[in-house]
């Protein structure tokens, strides 16, 4: 193989292309709207903590970018997960159908609610869950009962099923509607990466009974931490907020609490920059796209991998844009993420699949042949807004 | 009654004497630092997330101030004593002794851990746990069985007791440090209200295994949202820090989680406004006392209430000023509560004691007839620095 040839650096010399300057992050935020002006107006008023105007303003906005009736601000998204789970009923001992492909926050609001993570297999084109092969699966492997969904080999209930739409792609969502359905089990969508992405124009997290988003700093819009419940169900959204805030009865000064709550509730400081940060999204989504489109033009003529594209019929927020090492290539993988972190444009694989995870490696799972295959030929580049 | 002599109406006296023009909020925070400056400082270099300089410098600040070796930053205090359980290893089914009359977080964070809250009562010198009474219950009720501190009426391990320092004022931790070390129990002091409270020169939270803090928006100071652990043990220190964020192992890329882990570190940008606040913790201390000293003069010749003091062996950060209504004149409370908040002085009562909420009815419970007792003689008032 001449030098030239050589993948690793091929993929270095499109990111020098693309990037010029380092060091190039994987995904830094840019504040370059009212943050500041919000976080001083923050201060100034010093409401600064779980009661303020930014909070209100930031759930109304999200509420609107995603056209779902409600939306409830948590600490994160993991808090929004768990959270998600109580309300949906999750009990000790049930399983949740969830995929091993993903980031471990969604496995660990599972543990949370004492309930078992049932690994399910990821679909190539998308990287979300593999509907069909699920489908055939549950047929073999489940029997309903009394309306429940039952696990031939475990004898437990499998009460709902968390799709994560990974790196701001939708899963195939229909598919994912109707397991739900015929199986007759909670939906409840870990939209953590993926906010501004739509499913044939629905904002991904609009589909199950809740959705679930992360603010998170390496996120396409931050908090600092943060995140938020999505729902059109009042009473779940109502439930949401006083289980966030304590569970605490309003009353104009009596201290009384009427469930076992929780202390999720997102500070008005981080909302501020949350309400900045949405202003700023469909700009940052053109951008995001607009670098994706270099990515596609600059990777054409590299072969052994291809770029991860949306589904047709889908808009993907474009998180992190995802490079798919073809079959034969997989060698050039960690060659790949030591040259081009040495040289400074920041990648990383994607997470170890997480029923390969020490706390998790003996829990129930269908065959994870794609996920295990995926885990060793994925890496994301450099995806944050360009600094000019 | 002359109406002169009327209770309440002698109390707003002294409210408007003291603070003059209203509003006036119970305990609201004041940025008069560099607030401003570390917040700029952490947009500008785009860590606003949970990593960052601000929150290893708030970190270092914490220890220093507290002269406990090690503190770790979370999100909130909630999620402070949840993890301190989960280190102390608190189990399923196990007991914990907690007081009643507490903030519910307390509790609720025992129940996360699916152990069984062990309500204890309170003195009414310091509001704390009444160890006297705890001792001679604990000498009746429970055996030593294998080095287990057995309830003998349960049959249940009680494995630690969490004392909480009430409205900033430190219990009596000898008589606590004799308890945990006569029937063997872990100790864990929730010192979420008594930052800069010291007893006999050591401060609050520092002598148990772990201490917690909080630093809620009503707090002495405040991140917006945040809380920290804080411990003499480096190996409790570092396993706070790993499993605060997601057990995640240290590598330049790899995404390995090797425990259950959470999501409870402290953004920086939170973390850049508890920096900012640490600077003036001396003066916000000194402007506290000397609120205190102002209200002990004005409350001296109102009979009917006395304004709760420091016990002699300890230093207060005077969080809330407290007035505790004399035996009689608990018929005058709710009165003071409606006329002080309807002329702009806001008051509230303690607690509700959490062995009276609906969540925690069917818990057990020694004898608590101070806490039910003291539940309906207090209230607190405005706290904050004055704004001049």
């Amino acid at each position: 193989m001449k030098k030239d040839d050589y993948l690793p650096r091929k993929i270095l010399d499109v990111l020098k292309g693309v990037h010029g300057e380092t060091p190039v992050s994987l995904h830094e935020p840019r504040f370059i709207g009212n943050e500041w002006e919000y976080l001083k107006d923050c201060l100034d008023s010093t409401y600064v903590s779980s009661v303020g105007k930014y909070v209100d303003t930031f759930e109304s906005k999200l509420s609107e970018i995603t056209q779902s009736k409600y939306a409830i601000a948590v600490v994160n998204g993991t808090a929004a997960l768990h959270l998600a789970l109580i309300i949906a009923g999750i009990k000790r001992g049930e399983e949740v159908l969830v995929p091993s492909l993903t980031f471990v926050a969604t496995v660990n609001a599972i543990s949370y609610c004492d309930a078992t993570p049932h690994f399910v297999d990821a679909d190539e084109n998308h990287l979300g869950i593999d509907t069909k092969k699920l489908t055939t699966y549950l047929k073999d492997t489940t029997e309903i009962i009394s309306g429940n969904c039952v696990n031939k080999m475990s004898g437990k209930i499998i009460r709902a099923i968390i799709p994560m739409h990974v790196f701001g792609h939708p899963s195939d969502i229909e598919g994912l509607l109707k397991i739900a359905k015929d199986f007759n089990l909670i939906l409840i969508e870990d939209a953590a990466e993926s906010i501004g992405s739509f499913y044939k124009n629905k904002h991904t997290g609009t589909f199950g009974l809740m959705g679930t988003l992360s603010f998170n700093g390496n996120k396409t819009i931050t908090t600092g931490g943060g995140g938020a419940i999505i729902t059109n169900d009042i009473k779940i959204a109502k439930l949401a907020k006083h289980l966030s805030t304590t569970a605490k009865i309003q009353h104009r000064w009596k201290f009384e609490h009427d469930e076992i709550g929780y202390n999720y509730r997102m500070p008005n400081i981080n909302a501020a920059l949350g309400c900045a940060q949405l202003e700023k999204l469909p700009f940052i989504l053109k951008n995001k796209r607009a670098l994706f489109e270099k990515y596609k033009k600059s990777f054409k003529d590299v072969s052994g991998i291809h770029l991860l594209c949306e589904p047709s019929y889908c808009s993907s927020n474009y998180w992190l844009n995802t490079l798919v090492f073809q079959d034969g290539f997989e060698v050039f993988l960690e060659d790949t993420l030591e040259i081009t972190n040495k040289c400074g444009y920041m990648t990383r694989p994607i997470w170890t699949p997480i029923h390969l995870l020490k706390p998790y490696k003996h829990y129930p799972r269908m065959d994870l042949q794609s996920t295990e295959k995926l885990a060793k030929k994925i890496i994301n580049i450099p995806s944050g807004l360009p600094l000019e």
